[in-house]
C-alpha cells in the first residue's frame, strides 16, 4: 500500500493551509448564530478551483471549548434538535444538554459534506472535506477545535483534519473509520455504484439508488442482527420468493432516494473509496472505536492504525450485532466512551 | 422458524414417491451411456405439473458403487473430464482416476438442475431437485446410492434427497449448505435479484445479470482474500474513481452473463431461499463440513444442523480465506476430508 501522493495532490496540499485565499469573500456570520451558509472558493485535490456552498450548525455555548462532530455520508449538519431547530438529529443520543457531547458546555459545530447537495459532481475525498472544515474555521473565526468526533466517514476526516490541520486540533475520536477503506468493503461500494450506474443508465435512477442504498444497509449491519430479526422463512408472493428482510430493505431504499440525489451518492461513496491517510502524519492524541463486527472497517484494520499512530492513542473495542452502524445504535457504551474521551475537553471528569 | 409444509406441499410432498408415475415414458438410456438426456413429466411443489428435460453425464464403471455429485447454483452435469467430455469438469480436484472420488472404483452421476436451461420460469425448491434426481435414477434403473456428494446448493438438495427419499441413500457429505437459508445471505440474493430485475426492467438485462453475479462473487470469498489480492488505493479513471477489485469482478460478471440466462440466474437463486428441511428428518450417516469464514453459510447454522440430524453425523470445520467457495479452493484440505467420509463405499480406507 502506497500512502504518497502524487505530485498534483501535493501542489494542492501544500495549498490547503492557505485554502482561504480563494474565499469568495463573503460576510463572516456571526458566531452566535444557530445555523450558517458560506460560499467559498477551494482548491479540490480532483477536480481543481471550485465554487461551493457550505451549511453549517453550531450548537451550545459560543464561548465553551468547540467540539466538531461529524458522522457518516448520509450525516449531515444536524447533529440534534437545538434553539434553532427543534426537529431530532442524527445523533440526539449523544449530543445535547447532559448527553455525552454536553451542549451546556461544549460549543458543537457540524457542518454538511462537500457534495451533500448534489452540486457537485466531481471527485472529492476525505482530504477535501477537512480542508473545507479548515476553511470554515477560518471564516468564523475559530482558532482551536477542542475535539474533533467523528463515525464512519466522519471518522476519516478527522484523521485527515488531524494529519493536515492538526496544529488547532486538541484530540480525536474516531469510531469505525480507518485510515485506509478496506479493498473488500471498497469493491462492495464499487458494486453499490454500479447499481446506480444501471439505474442511470436504463432511466430508473430512483430505482437504482434505492438498491444501492439496500445494499449499503447490508453493510452497516450484521448477520447476527438479521437473524434475530428475519428469521422467517421466503413466501411466495406472485410467483415470486419474497424474504423476510425485503419489506425492511425496500422501505429503507425507497426512503433514501426520496432524499439523496444520485450524485450526491456516487461522489460521497466513491469519497470513501479515495481516503488515505498516513497514519504518522497523526500526531494529536486519538481515541479509536472499533466494533469487533463491523463488516465494513475490520477490527484489524483498526489495530493496524492505531499501532502506527504519530501520537498518544488507545484503542477501544466494542462488540455489537449493529456492526458498522454501532455508532448510531449502541447508546449506552457510546456515550461511556464519548464521555471519557471527552472529560479532558472541559478540564474534568463528565 | 417454522419447518411445516403447507397443506399443498404436503399433497404434493406425498406424490413424490410416486412422481415417475408422471414419467413421460421416453425410453430407458443405457446405464452405458455417457450422457443422457430425459424427458419427465413432474408434479413440482410451486408450479405444478411440468414436462421437463432433465440432462446428466456418467464417469466411473457401470458396476460400481455410485457417488451422486452436486455443486452450487452454476455447477452442471460435467463434474470432470472423462472418456465422452475430455473438456475440464468443474470439480477436477477431486473427481477423477485416483482422486478423492474415484472414477477408477465409484461410477459418479450428476446432473443439470432443474430450471438451469432458462426455460422453467416458476419457483423450484431443493425438494423438486431431490425429487428430480430420484425420479432420474428410477429411469436410469439403479436402486441404490452409495453416497452424495454436495456442496452450496448441492449440500441444500443432498439435505433434501436425503429426508425425502433416504431409504435408497447410505451416506450424505453436506459441504457448506444448511437446512435452511440465513436471513442476512436471503437478502444478499433478494438484493442480487433485484439487479436482475432492475436491468430487465430498463433493458439492460445483461448488465443486471453481471452485476448480480458480481454480488455473488462478494458473497463466496472473504475480505481476508480480497485484502490480499487488492490491496491498492482507487485510481481515477475518466472523472471516476476505480477499486482494485472491480476488474475481477467485472470479468466474473461479463462470464457469467455470456453463459447464463437471467431466468435460471433468479429461479435458481430463489430456489436456496425456498430451502427448507426438517433435520431430523435426515436419518442416514451425515458428513457435514463448515467453512469457518463462509459468510453465506455460517459456522453456527451447521453446528445447529449437526445437533439436530436424524441420524449418526459429524462436524468438520475447515479455515479458509476463500469462505464460501473453499469447496472449489482448497484442493488438498477437502481431498482428504472426502477420502474418509468415501472410505466406506468401496469397503475400505482409501
Amino acid at each position: 500500500m502506497s500512502l504518497t501522493p502524487s505530485p498534483a495532490h501535493e501542489a494542492l496540499a501544500a495549498n490547503a493551509a492557505d485554502a482561504c485565499a480563494y474565499d469568495a469573500g463573503a460576510s463572516m456570520p456571526a458566531r452566535h448564530a444557530r445555523r450558517f451558509v458560506l460560499d467559498l472558493q477551494l482548491p479540490l485535490r480532483h477536480a481543481g478551483i471550485r465554487s461551493v456552498v457550505v451549511r453549517g450548525e453550531w450548537l451550545g455555548p459560543v464561548d465553551a471549548p468547540l467540539v466538531v462532530v461529524a458522522g457518516g455520508i448520509s450525516a449531515n449538519r444536524h447533529v440534534a434538535a437545538g434553539p434553532g431547530n427543534a426537529e431530532a438529529g442524527w445523533w440526539e443520543a449523544q449530543v445535547g444538554p447532559g448527553r455525552a457531547i454536553d451542549t451546556r458546555r461544549l460549543r458543537v459545530l457540524a457542518i454538511d459534506w462537500l457534495g451533500a447537495d448534489g452540486g457537485l459532481d466531481a471527485p472529492i475525498d476525505s482530504a477535501d472535506q477537512a480542508d473545507v472544515l479548515a476553511c470554515v474555521l477560518d471564516r468564523l473565526g475559530v482558532d482551536r477545535v477542542a475535539a474533533f468526533v467523528g463515525a464512519s466517514y466522519g471518522a476519516m476526516v478527522g484523521l485527515q483534519f488531524a494529519a493536515r490541520h492538526g496544529a488547532r486540533l486538541d484530540r480525536l475520536v474516531a469510531i469505525s473509520g480507518a485510515h485506509r477503506p478496506h479493498p473488500y468493503a471498497s469493491a462492495w461500494r464499487a458494486l453499490q455504484r454500479q447499481c446506480v450506474a444501471l439505474g442511470r443508465s436504463e432511466g430508473g435512477v430512483s430505482q437504482g439508488l434505492a438498491l444501492a442504498r439496500q445494499w449499503a444497509m447490508l453493510s452497516y449491519r450484521t448477520p447476527e442482527e438479521f437473524a434475530d430479526r428475519f428469521d422467517a422463512p421466503a413466501v411466495l408472493d406472485g410467483g415470486v420468493a419474497r424474504c423476510a428482510a425485503q419489506d425492511y430493505l425496500e422501505s429503507c431504499g425507497r426512503r433514501y432516494a426520496a432524499r439523496w440525489t444520485s450524485t450526491a451518492f456516487l461522489r460521497l461513496s466513491e469519497s470513501i473509496d479515495l481516503h488515505r491517510v498516513d497514519p504518522a502524519d497523526v500526531r494529536v492524541p486519538t481515541t479509536v472505536v472499533a466494533i469487533e463486527q463491523d463488516r465494513l472497517v475490520p477490527l484489524s484494520d483498526l489495530q493496524a492504525l492505531v499501532e502506527s499512530l504519530g501520537g498518544p492513542s488507545r484503542l477501544c473495542v466494542l462488540r455489537s450485532r449493529f456492526g458498522h452502524d454501532a455508532f448510531l445504535k449502541e447508546e449506552v457504551a457510546v456515550d461511556a466512551l464519548l464521555r471519557e474521551a471527552l472529560a479532558a475537553c472541559t478540564g474534568g471528569a463528565a
